[in-house]
């Protein structure tokens, strides 16, 4: 089989490519290529792999192309993140609504109906002054997205529904949790202080958190995230019921419960160099998305949370160690 | 104020525009011109008014005009109707979601952030089959839509919204219900025979209903839907809340029921010309389409539905000798 990852060069598309190539296999099919589309190129151990292509360049001008070869299975992970789409309106209109729906046109174009599972995101939730958001999220929870990123996530799940409802192609809409801790350097995502709180410290920075301690987040652990992708792709179409998207499951914590984890896992010297300095702008996207959720779809597919967060915390210093033992 | 009707020569847009040149005012201020946009010339009787202006052409195509001018009030009708999307999914695309984008823009160019009334459609709820629709629909609802013009409408208020959220518009998204009894020729639209099975028979010819007559709907009339699209192009933000579609008022019927009011108010023989001949098609897209409504928002606005169904059929019965009169 043939699967194509857009975002391919991101944390989350390197590391679901890892997973599958290490796994050989999804839906019980062997993998023979799998294409990584960025902006960049992959990471060198990814591409290093003989079933690994390359595409680079923005996907909205790669359409045409796509739409001349035949996936079994799309990874639609590629998008503006929310801080650049609220700084720039029609950036994010063209990166993450353009651009879906351009290639959703040419997997139609293809023909083949192939199994197509969006990354869509918590974010879509928000808390509309007129309908305030129950404290617990369902599937069946009306968003109303306070943010250009969530509104565009949540147009192109409508997209990949109807697509899907037509038979152009096979969708499945699931809504990623924040996915913490996030290697490398801070990604312009409101959220991205929910690792850099960690990370920073970990590797001896200060680090700024803008929002108060109390301030509960639902997270999920980056090994849990690839898993739930991959459950998503695997699920037959009985399980996955309707259309409607999927909420992955979600650790809740606050904040300052992120930090006593932090200390009882790496010190109270490394806890101490993370400090609050409040910026309302994240405040406001942040603490608009909800914290708690019911996930029964997700639940039925076997899916769970990550049990606490120190799991989290050494989930990220493990991984750290092997990069840093495999660059040694 | 100048105002913009998009689908200006359509029924309800019509209606509209007379309701307004009638008043002379609307939101207190006095109405100076009323540009009626659409595919064709609007009534010559509108046309007659000195305040009235036509702009004909595509919506799409006359948007970098319109952009050009300032206008306090707009009314977005213009669409592509229910069939006519699930028929040419590319059209539907086109005329509703491309359309409205480029409309947005060209308001959001314009600067001077108008009134922007959207009119959404009860067909954005449809029963997945994974999250069935409560047997009462509310506000927060989550709409699954069933159909791409559903997808289409759906879609469009997240637009709204989030072109209101950033300053560019002031946008209120309205649901209307079915709008019986329409007069004139079958449109298009899934729910036609909805106004088909009154006014036919009433002219004399005969009609085929393609649903049950237990198969319940939610109406409402031309004036009520045009006092709807009133008061939420009157109302203050503050009244209105977020940015969340308002469900206008229904009168919850079977079609058996309006079977019957149309014989009390219109003689056996009459009802007697409305056969039965099952449309899957049709009553697929009707069937997923909600029947009862908890209004709430709307009656904070003063709104109510229409009392019953038989007041319905002599409104298009007055309608009717009213126009037939005008023309004698």
């Amino acid at each position: 089989m043939k699967i194509l990852i857009t975002g391919g060069a991101g944390f989350v598309g390197a590391r679901l490519a890892r997973e599958l190539l290490k796994s050989g296999e999804l839906a019980g099919k062997t993998i023979r290529q799998l294409v990584l589309a960025d902006l960049s190129l992959p990471l060198s151990e990814l591409l290093a792999d003989p079933r690994v292509r390359a595409a680079t360049g923005t996907l909205i001008a790669q359409c045409a192309a796509l739409s001349a070869e035949r996936f079994d299975i799309v990874f639609h992970l590629a998008a503006a993140v929310s801080a650049e789409c609220e700084a720039d309106f029609d950036l994010g209109l063209r990166s993450n609504l353009d651009t879906t729906r351009a290639l959703l046109d040419a997997l139609r174009a293809a023909g083949n109906l192939p199994r197509f599972v969006f990354s869509s995101s918590l974010a879509v939730f928000g808390s509309d002054p007129a309908l305030p958001l129950p404290p617990v999220i369902r599937d069946d929870t009306l968003p109303t997205p306070q943010s250009s990123y969530g509104v565009q996530k949540f147009i192109c799940e409508q997209l990949v529904a109807d697509y899907t409802r037509k038979g152009f192609i096979d969708g499945r809409n699931v809504r990623l949790m924040t996915v913490v801790v996030r290697p490398g350097r801070p990604n312009g995502a409101a959220s991205g202080f929910m690792s850099g709180i960690i990370r920073e410290p970990v590797n001896g920075q200060p680090s700024v958190c803008p929002v108060a301690p109390e301030t509960k987040v639902a997270l999920a652990s980056p090994a849990r995230t690839i898993e739930g992708l991959i459950a998503i792709a695997e699920a037959t179409r009985e399980v996955l019921g309707g259309h409607t998207a999927i909420n992955l499951p979600a650790l809740t914590v606050s904040v300052g419960e992120m930090l006593q984890a932090l200390e009882a896992a790496a010190g109270a010297d490394v806890r101490a160099l993370v400090s609050f300095k409040h910026d309302p702008a994240i405040a406001r996207l942040v603490g608009g998305w909800p914290a708690a959720f019911d996930n029964s779809r997700a639940k039925c597919l076997g899916l769970e949370p990550d049990p606490d967060f120190i799991s989290i915390v050494r989930q990220y210093l493990d991984d750290r160690a092997r990069e840093s033992a495999s660059r040694s």
